[in-house]
């Protein structure tokens, strides 16, 4: 990496000389910091002293010198972002939110660290909901791939809207990582992938401290990594006294902000549970040092042993003066803006727009009123409906895992999201104000990473993944943080069900569904044909604080007449009702044409069937107990049949009896696996009548779900 | 890595000379390949083509001249492994199966591919269930993790019973990947883990055509691939003219199988599609050519553009002593274990158990009888029912993704299996004898590579893996793959429900459970106390082709006098009987004691409860209707009511009610988040007593599931 003179962006302004003004201070200031870390595990007997207590200097040198940030609002939109990627270690980002003064976070909040206080602001992993955590964070690496995303949003921002004197948009992104986030799979999709996109303006501090759970990370992986992120296209700075060296760290984290060509792994010595008698062991890691040990340590570092969360005043006024810095970072970036708009209004009024988490009033209008008529796959109706917004409205990130010839996200004259010097080395397209991103077959990282972009600020950013609905098993963890961080994001998964056919049962996602059906926070969307997906992508885009899985088949599927955009948002709804029905038929998503044409099939047999078409569970468990009584009518004694080649489970509490599959699927064109799995319409007509002929005979069948 | 005369293990002669002397017949043979793979995709008008046609000259190699196998006896103990890990390039695999002569893939057969056969050996992925297929493969990265399995095993059993003069087992495992398996998490997980173990019987063949779905790879991926296998500890040889250069093919696999510190890395370079005219184009990856195309190629080749499906004489005769060759390989092993067996009555005696994959018949007799009756969690309760096997009985290894002071599964003496050299440079008590893995914080690759060991041999290992519940999210890919292979692994998930704490709902496994409840042959098992827990690995060391989940506390329970180990196996039993019920309690897990106080709350208020434990759904479901109904008894009008802190889908089938939970968790102690989520016993009798009361009044209520 170029050495030089360093320019820090956006504030051109080196904290060294701060720092070794202050740096007097900072032996007692990391000492009070270790000493608190001890208290707070040793009060409730629990926690995660070790790795807090080894980054202390790691936290002075970021919050007393090199993050710009407001802890007096939380929420200034061009703060840097600071990811806490191994969120075990959360009282490091807790003790330093309240010392550098942000308001929620007062001493008593502090002192809930594993406390039984349901209104805590301490939970076990940082949480988003709280003032100053960007990210909720604790499964691992997911936090590397999230600062990926805000590093994203910051390039895509930055190319939008800045102009010559006005980066509006300049943010940095301070990822930090124990030794685990380097062996999770999505921290290395991502990092891959960043060093790819040489996004300088993220920034990944590595607490090396070389101990895990088991013991020494030695145990595990003896890799150079050092060499295998340059290999991956990172820069790299060692900092040899990671615990004490806090000037060293301050020049570490300046040169990678002032970094032009690459994203910066700085690899940062650290000893785990400095100063106890577990120091550099793995008994640092996960549990309190016991009250002997931590009077010892107080005694050794000139502590009183009976005194408990001390914070003198010398370690109080180092950091004193850090709200109101925040406040006139804030009050210059808005003079900036507010300059800019005055010199660009469309721009500026564009930007007050994506700040405000708003789209324009007629994103509905942009969705075809009607759809061809000839039979469609529902994957290519996904790209009727929701090409013409994401062509238009900017808050649409779409990406793909290495599937854009399957997933139909493609709209005309789409530009990637790519570094621009791409164009020049490989002749590709794209810069970091495209909107449509390669992933590469990373669907972990993919969804990580969008929830990265939609973490930057509410709604600013919708990002879109597309993969096949499979494959969002592989995806699945980040989803799941998603749901729980009420981040509002769309999950195009196309070759649903057991029509995608040959590709077989590694494919065919039988029991997938059962899982974002009982995930909390998530809509699982299956829509029947191009007008139910009209209506899935209008239901995903109203849903502002909960993502959505649109699932769709890869075969066409006949248009039906009788369906409705607007029922959807409903869960389910009567498609054909009929007086003195003997069975309610479910269909469901790509099946739901074989319902209506069983029922057909039955009323040639003298048996009256109604339909219900069903495409979503949790919107329907949504709607009041009339509403869902009127649907579905089992109180007036009418048996409901569900017809969808998944696991049955979860149907047994809209359902009777259903012809759902039990065992993986099987590899064969997809007609042929349908007929395979008994899902033809002679098939299923019968399945059903027979069905109904036993229940006439066992009343006892009524009590049980069937299956057939 | 050193440069040097070649020595291949095992076999001691280099394949070189016969290279050379084959070379002649090298061209028409590859052309015969390539048009054969064209002729089998469009005859169905799908599949990929691209990858399997670039990759024709390591087919060759590997097929022809390196791998050491037997087509007549397909399941050779010592052969060599072969993973097509980018496993929708099978017809790669197929055309060579076929053409060396494995018997089941005639040519009809071979021509199945994509065609509606239900019996077709020729599935859109390779599948284990078929000749000459080591593991199924298809979602991507899983196939490099099996092989780091495979080699595993090698390892393990070559350290176990190989002597002086005598390698009984010594094959190698090649692995071919395409750019993708590169880019997966799981993928770059194994690789890292690879490194670490120093597997020097492990080859990847990177077939680097640079080319995936989206296009160029550099659209996703512009990293020094080599330099980051290098410095994952991996030694690595490129092959420049990987579409021709057999000899150059077949100098870095024997290089590769002689490497004596490292697992081998070959990049080797292709061009998708050869010859075709979307040659080097992502349009050659997934879709047959078109008729004009393969005419035109078979034209520019040589061939009669009207004739399918050519295979001549030459090329019939290419291969045509492969299957003698194999045999003749089979019978040294056999003379070599005969001779060993007679030198070494005792290994040998053990080697046919292991090969034979039984268990010894005692392995039942090491569970303790009883348990202690103070409170203690299950996955102390694991330990003290597996431990003692895992001690004694050495199919089973043991692995843990960093949990080790969680997981409870390090018996008395354990050794770590390790690369002997760690001992020098770490301080590492371990060799490849060993049977405890750390597998680092790499839940995914912990359970793909478990795969590769189970997969080496049926039940000659068996694979025990550990981490929290939640954390099988991460693995779920690998789980599923297990269970679709009805391979025998066994999961000891610790930390499940909201019981284990102030880790928060990142760690909490609300939705979980209905994933692993959905999977075909998958059983997971929540067992209430120490006998339970015996119940389970009883059951889980019986299901001889089925993947378990043991999900277990972090928590103490207390240990109940009703539980049964045997009935675990009947997936649920009555664990307290009563005359005129007017409710059953299910309990499950670490819940189950709850079932039982809110049944004596119950009686106080003159209300009779019967109490059911129901550990595994699935268990249950293959119990005959008449069980069912006599441990549920809903048949008789007595409506049900399960306890359990999971979303409730599924257990509408069971229950008429349930105190579930549809929201995220919450990182409080655990006895407060029970509290808080209304776990404890006068809540629950509160709200069972209210339904009871409202079930009276609304007779509606009988047909829904309703949450309480």
């Amino acid at each position: 990496m170029a050495v030089g003179p360093v320019t820090i962006n956006g504030s051109g302004k080196s904290a060294l000389p701060l720092v070794q003004q202050m740096s007097k201070d900072h032996d007692i200031v990391l000492k009070t910091f270790r000493m608190l870390i001890s208290d707070l595990c040793q009060q409730f007997g629990g926690g995660h002293p070790g790795g807090a207590i080894g980054m202390a200097a790691i936290g002075v040198a970021l919050w007393r010198y090199v993050m710009r940030y407001a802890p007096h609002t939380p929420d200034f939109f061009n703060r840097d972002r600071f990811i806490l990627s191994n969120g075990h270690t959360c009282l490091f980002q807790y003790s330093f939110l309240h010392l550098t003064g942000y308001k929620a976070m007062t001493f008593d909040q502090l002192k809930s660290y594993h406390s039984d206080r349901v209104d805590a602001l301490c939970p076990g992993h940082p949480e988003i909901e709280h003032e100053g955590i960007e990210v909720t964070t604790g499964p691992l690496g997911q936090g590397v791939a999230n600062a990926v995303g805000l590093a994203m949003a910051t390039k895509n921002l930055a190319a939008k809207f800045n102009q010559p004197g006005y980066d509006v948009v300049n943010n940095h992104t301070w990822c930090m990582i124990g030794d685990a986030c380097l062996q999770e799979g999505v921290g290395l999709e991502a990092i891959s992938y960043a060093g790819h996109l040489k996004l300088n303006n993220l920034t990944i501090i590595y607490d090396n401290n070389q101990i895990t759970c088991d013991g020494s990370v030695d145990l595990t992986n003896t890799e150079d990594i050092n060499g295998k992120m340059r290999a991956s296209g990172w820069d790299v700075i060692d900092v040899e006294d990671g615990c004490y060296d806090v000037e060293g760290l301050v020049r570490a984290l300046e040169q990678a902000r002032a970094s032009t060509e690459k994203p910066t792994f700085i690899n940062v010595r650290t000893v785990i549970g400095l100063g106890s008698n577990v120091a550099g062991q793995a008994a640092a890691h996960g549990a309190a040092f016991g009250a002997p040990n931590v009077a010892q340590m107080k005694k050794e570092n000139g502590f009183n042993p009976d005194e408990h969360f001390v914070i003198g005043e010398t370690v109080r006024k180092f950091f004193e003066d850090l709200p109101a810095r925040g406040e006139s970072l804030v009050q210059e970036w808005k003079d900036l803006v507010k300059q800019y708009t005055a010199q660009y209004p469309e721009l500026g009024a564009e930007f007050q727009r994506r700040m405000s988490g708003e789209l324009p009033s007629n994103w509905k209008d942009l969705i075809p009123a009607s759809f061809p008529e000839k039979p469609t796959a529902s994957r290519a109706s996904s790209g009727l409906v929701f090409n013409p917004i994401a062509k238009e409205i900017e808050n649409f990130m779409v990406g793909t895992a290495d599937l854009s010839p399957s997933v139909n996200m493609i709209w005309p004259g789409k530009v990637d999201f790519q570094h621009p010097d791409l164009r020049t080395t490989c002749g590709i397209n794209g810069n970091y104000g495209g909107r449509y991103i390669h992933y590469g077959v990373r669907e972990h990282a993919m969804c990580a990473i969008s929830n990265g972009l939609a973490a930057y600020a509410p709604n600013t950013f919708i990002p879109i993944t597309s993969s096949f609905f499979m494959f969002y098993l592989y995806a699945a963890p980040a989803v799941r943080m998603g749901a729980l961080q009420h981040l509002q994001i769309i999950h195009a998964a196309t070759h649903d069900s057991i029509g995608m056919g040959e590709d077989g049962p590694t494919h065919q996602p039988i029991e997938l569904a059962a899982l974002y059906r009982a995930m909390p926070n998530l809509l699982y969307i299956r829509p029947g044909d191009s007008e139910e997906t009209a209506g899935a992508w209008i239901a995903a885009i109203e849903a502002k604080k909960t993502p959505t899985i649109i699932s769709t088949s890869r075969h066409t599927l006949p248009q039906l007449k009788q369906t409705s955009r607007d029922s959807v948002a409903r869960g389910a709804y009567v498609l054909e009702e009929a007086e003195n029905a003997a069975v309610t038929l479910i269909g469901v998503g790509a099946e739901l044409s074989f319902a209506l044409e069983v029922a057909n099939k039955l009323k040639e047999k003298g048996v009256v069937a109604r339909v219900v078409s069903f495409p979503c569970q949790r919107l329907f468990e949504q709607q009041s107990l009339e509403y869902k009584r009127s649907v579905l009518q089992r109180h007036r004694g009418i048996p409901a049949v569900v017809i969808e080649p998944y696991a049955p489970n979860g149907w047994e509490r809209y359902a009777d009896a259903g012809v759902c599959i039990k065992r993986f699927g099987h590899s064969l064109p997809g007609k042929v696996a349908y007929k395979y799995f008994g899902y033809d319409i002679d098939t299923l007509t019968e399945k059903v009548h027979g069905y109904l002929g036993q229940v006439e005979k066992d009343e006892l069948l009524k009590h049980e779900f069937v299956e057939l």
